[in-house]
């Protein structure tokens, strides 16, 4: 993977964000989908950041993924000044439970769209920058499907211990 | 148009959203995005819901827009039944302005993801589809583009309309 | 009980829901109501969700508690395909306290009720279960009913408690 | 249906909740439920309250369905001192969009379950009596099942409006 | 203070709500406001917390203080029985940091009043009845003004030694 | 009335609350309670607010009622001057359904007690100077019986009308 | 006042935002501060957005003062791209009050602050311009401060008709 | 410094908020203004807050700064007795993380403005107040723009230390 172009450029305010966001780089990773990640601040470097935007799509990314806490104002930043698909991720900060983060990422005024995912739903910006570029790409879509197929499996399995337990927790009551 | 395979499937819990959701279909038309607009309820007709959604890549569709208000449950259900990227959109109900149907709709589990917008930004979900599609399409992430400048020449000519504004509120004091 | 046909289908999204939910089949299993406990997940297996629902009366049960976080959608969507009557209890997750599991659950659309309770409530799922049963058999409601009386003694032992420790408290001011 | 015994009990903490209540009136009604609608206010006639609490069992009532708003008291009271089904409905009042009153019954202790319906959801909270009855007759629960599907045939009939619309939309561009 | 008649009755739903009321006695314990502590519990005691209410003035209360978490009716109910006024504290639960108690307890529809404190503020709701009972009694009066005398010295002597640490503060830069 | 000294200090940020604080007012005259009405702005008149306060108890005053909104000062501040009980009532803005005003009126630090009514519940802060004021006189006391007997009459003639109009309902469906 | 370098840039992310934000240019104009308003958008004119702040100071701006709504990115960009001190007025959009708009402005990162307002308080940010260039000038500061003292007389005027229009209250029900 | 005339004025409500409050007056420090740091409380010493304000211009402060939590009233207090730019800190209390204090500070009725920061974001008040003297002072206005280059290049050397791990990420998985 690591000689490919990044297809996808993952990217966050802060090295202190790494630990919610590194979820989306191991969902690429799964999915063999070859990425970059970086530091890239709107409010500590906006020329770098305007810079990365548009400098995105002709560098061969196809998607970014753009975590932010706060008043989080790097999703849509980006996405002013690209015309890729950009995913917000609300990172959650010390008080408000990622409230203000959620809503500074999914408020985007009309012309504008951040996709956004759940509070720290990091994973899942993973997966769905896979299923923007499965759109065009069948043999991704089959992976993407397969990937569904097994967590229909592991939910069978867990469903499996808990019928046990549970049946367990009636007999102790018999 | 009309005659394309529609590349873009847009549904809704009910015809009641429709005056919020056919802003989407708007945005496709703008960009000559074939598209299909349906009323799929997740808790009136779940069977077809599911058909729906596990049919929707067969039929050629690349992206789901879904629009639901309250437990709006149709963004996230498609989402689990198609390896499609789902667009989700919060429509505001009568009470609580759309806060329920936000994250009833971006609170997605991990593995299941959903493309969330703006409450009621259904204009910016059809524009999201669009880059989707724009990321394996040249062309359209062109025409991408060229939108985001003319809303830049739009904003433009706002300013100067408001500079002349301000400037008389001025005189008027002098 | 355990040979008994289950009149409660106690289902969840995860089996990391368990610690909530197990306090609803105990409270099952107080007033000897045969239960069945499953994984099914409407993210994970919707189908397997859906014909879960489909199948439910069929098979005997009267009535559902179903337990799910963030877009909690497991309730409803079982709700949605089944007469039964359906019980959801909003598992909170780690950000946003449970008001997300909450307003995904309690909000839905005319036509297709869940009976919601407290965010953790899933104590009160089991006891709610029981009073619907309990509609139909007088000897279940007076069980209920005693069950009540029971709360109340000790209540009244807790005031015991409480009398004496604000009179030592008075008394240390004197 | 009038010569009927009530199974359901339709309360609120005063008149001014009707118009949002008797759309639970009105789905009894469709289903041939025999009920009764009273003012049982928990705050102005507390005494009466209670009275009507604990006679309704024995009057015959099977279900009690409770609208309140604000600090809404009313079902939550009734479910300490009855061991019938309390279904509670969220009233909303002139602020706060019904926030208040959908905590205010939703949150109930452990042992004195309310089943909570959506904010203004009196329509449900009427369906859901009807499923809690209809758990014990299968007559009833067949009623349901053709309701559900009534429910579904109207939404293909709307969606079949809106496919039309939608077309137009786009031949309008062409 | 043991012996004299209660004027103040300090009541709460459940003795796990003593750690946080326990500062309301105190505070009156503080003044020598004879106060009784005792568990009356809406919803698992409500004939007892009625009989409660209607015997307060009779008994000699002058003021009663109610502590209640969650779906917080013991405030309202017992302002519904007694013509004395009823101090309200919205005691915090594992979730929602104590804003269902606030709204629950504040919220009371016109006719019923309770004076709300903070989420947590028992130690107010002893000061608020300290004050309530000052208004009739001028001796009580002066030790309330005495109080907020001393309230003052407190923060000045804070002051004093922030203004030191600051100053460290500053001289370690120079 | 006119000519007895004022026992209730009824005051608000500007006449701009008076259409909701009048209910206070008309709630003090249905008791005969002497009161005066007064525009005390904390924001733009704070010498004049304070010295409101600290005069309040020896003009003969016993209870302050203080509206306001938004960053609602006024109640705290008083209560910060006087030892007097204070009430207050947030007055809900243009935005945020008052929900800033409850919050800025209740949730005060320990050692300055607000007692805080609903969002525009300013008829329960009359009546709840009412019962502040009957703590001590035992023939105001009897008038807040009677006034909750009235409460009780009212509610079950509303009763009555509601169970003719449920009826007529039930009829023309048969 | 035309003819002046203006001091402070007020600026919007819309003319939409004019019917709110024009009031803080009222209130400059009250102060003879010069001034110029614009249309500035961060998402739609990210670059000219960029610049306008980097050359702000240099043109001889010394306060900027930015309305936005939504995800509300403009004044928290230009403070990261200006030294000159910045203040945020939160523009209420169609749903949710301005909550959003508020988070959005306020919750920024450490080391790049905005100086936030009320929801729609575009007022208040022209009269926090003037403060803050007041504090250079002592002429200012004594306008201001007769400012202050005028909004004391206004507020005493209103009192006085409050105090006439509640004696009649009274004097009606004698 | 500590020989200067103190040009910041850094006040809270209590000791308490000292650990919040500090990282203000560090700020400070860094760019050598001059400040002190007391307690004063709207609650607890009301005469000494307001003589706190009125004297602060006089005594050669340029801006105050004020933390608070709960219901916060310090920094509209102070801003209604001084003419200077006051910044409000929401303090974060035990519960409803800070939003209570948020409220309380940014919702000022117009005429008075706060310059709210972000809860707990006590640093960027002592940003923000340096700015507004720098609004003046060239000089200053150089250091915080020497600060912001600075802040860049500290987010470049995280980025680069986050663009290493992400590659080990990447290669650990080839």
């Amino acid at each position: 993977m690591s000689a490919a172009t990044p297809l996808v450029g993952l990217v966050m305010g802060s090295d202190s964000d790494w630990p919610v966001m590194r979820l989306a780089a191991e969902a690429l990773a799964e999915f063999d989908v070859p990425f970059e990640a970086d530091v890239v601040s709107a409010h500590r470097m906006p020329q770098e950041m305007i810079a990365y935007g548009e400098n995105a799509a002709g560098r061969g990314l196809r998607v970014i993924i753009a975590g932010a806490g706060g008043a989080a104002h790097l999703p849509g930043m980006l996405a002013a000044v690209t015309p890729l698909p950009v995913i917000g991720v609300p990172v959650p900060l010390k008080y408000l439970d990622g409230m203000d983060s959620l809503l500074s990422i999914v408020q985007m005024p009309a012309g504008v769209p951040v996709a956004t995912v759940a509070v720290g739903g990091a994973r899942n910006a993973g997966l769905l920058a896979v299923r923007v570029l499965a759109a065009a790409d069948a043999g991704l879509r089959d992976r993407m499907a397969a990937f569904q197929a097994a967590l229909r499996d592991q939910a069978h399995a867990k469903g499996e211990r808990l019928r046990a337990e549970a049946a367990t927790l009636a007999a102790a009551r018999d």
